[in-house]
């Protein structure tokens, strides 16, 4: 197909695809005359990945071309290259400086994840971004009089975990390793507001529950 | 108490009180000489909901205001009085417009909220930022080609149903309705980020499990 019907399939402008292209998010599709070149369905699936990193995932140019780098790199195992994409995320910043509250949180997420034999965050914990974000969020509860023991992130941990089964069967309901990662960019990162609203929602239907009609 | 105990046990500069006084977010302190006044634990207490509203919350000090007059409005029942505080938090702006993705992602709202019989939800459904939030959720996953039927986002709900319990049991442990109110605003936000980083480590918690070593 020719670029115009790139656009359209993808749903992308011709000028984002030509930007795509000069970034090396893209290979350059087959060159037929001096000014057009034919791109295939791999081509296509590469766009919605592209766009799953950038546009949904909000990750910075730079960053994706090294992700799809991993992503391709077939001596790596489909573990890795899923995580590739994903831990790649932004996330919010981790912590700043060693306050204290954030030596007591980083000894809290420690001990979380080791009662819950979360080998991964345990491994990869004092440079994961993800880890650096608990932390920050631990600390930050604990700054405003609300800390946290391990004992009340436990369940939160274990829901987390059941979120994360579901998440994971959506993702193997595509066939691909492409389309796979891609899944997993898209929906770790677009469940989350649907995620956050539903647990607000939630909260309010307890909320009624609990408390409606009682003026104390 | 001085303005100054005030500030020095609250963690506020005088300057931020200052300006919460003549925001009308803190009442007067007790005028005792023409440039002293005295605070009470009242002041302390209502400081700490302030600061739970605007800093962490990151409400408008216009909205806080409309929020601390139904906090304190006595004929309010106490579910009422917690949802004025929670519900007002902002959110991500709802659906700018009526886009076909839009419509059907109100309706897979609507039949999903029927289906777990929130209340609620469907009560005050049009409106609520919360509401907004989920549609414009659903219609973004549905325009990058994840549509999501009710079935899908049913056991994400009820996860999320397990969520609010757990954060309800917490404000529960706080004795007066002022400290409740203000325990339900700092743990509403200050969770978002723990659930959400503790969703990303149980996803590579299980994708390890599933993929590691498997190269296809």
């Amino acid at each position: 197909m020719r670029l115009s019907e790139l656009s359209e399939r993808s749903g992308l402008s011709t000028a984002t695809i030509k930007y795509y292209l000069r970034e090396g998010l893209l290979p350059p599709g087959e060159r037929i005359t001096a000014t057009t070149a034919e791109y295939g369905d791999a081509h296509l699936r590469r766009l919605r990945l592209v766009r799953a990193l950038v546009q949904v995932g909000k990750m910075p140019v730079a960053t994706a071309r090294e992700v799809l780098a991993a992503v391709e790199d077939e001596s790596l195992d489909h573990h890795m290259r899923l995580g590739a994409a994903v831990w790649a995320l932004p996330h919010p910043p981790g912590p700043a400086k060693e306050a204290p509250e954030t030596t007591a949180a980083r000894r809290t997420a420690d001990e979380l994840l080791r009662r819950l034999g979360w080998q991964y965050g345990l491994e990869v914990g004092p440079v994961s971004p993800t880890y650096g974000m608990l932390v920050n969020a631990l600390a930050a509860l604990a700054r405003l009089g609300y800390p946290h023991a391990v004992e009340n992130l436990l369940p939160y941990a274990r829901l987390a975990g059941e979120l994360a089964v579901a998440d994971l069967d959506l993702v193997e309901e595509y066939e691909t390793p492409a389309e796979q990662v891609e899944a997993a960019v898209a929906l770790t990162v677009l469940l989350e507001p649907v995620l956050l609203s539903l647990r607000r929602l939630a909260e309010a239907e307890e909320s009624h529950r609990r408390f409606r009609g009682d003026s104390s």
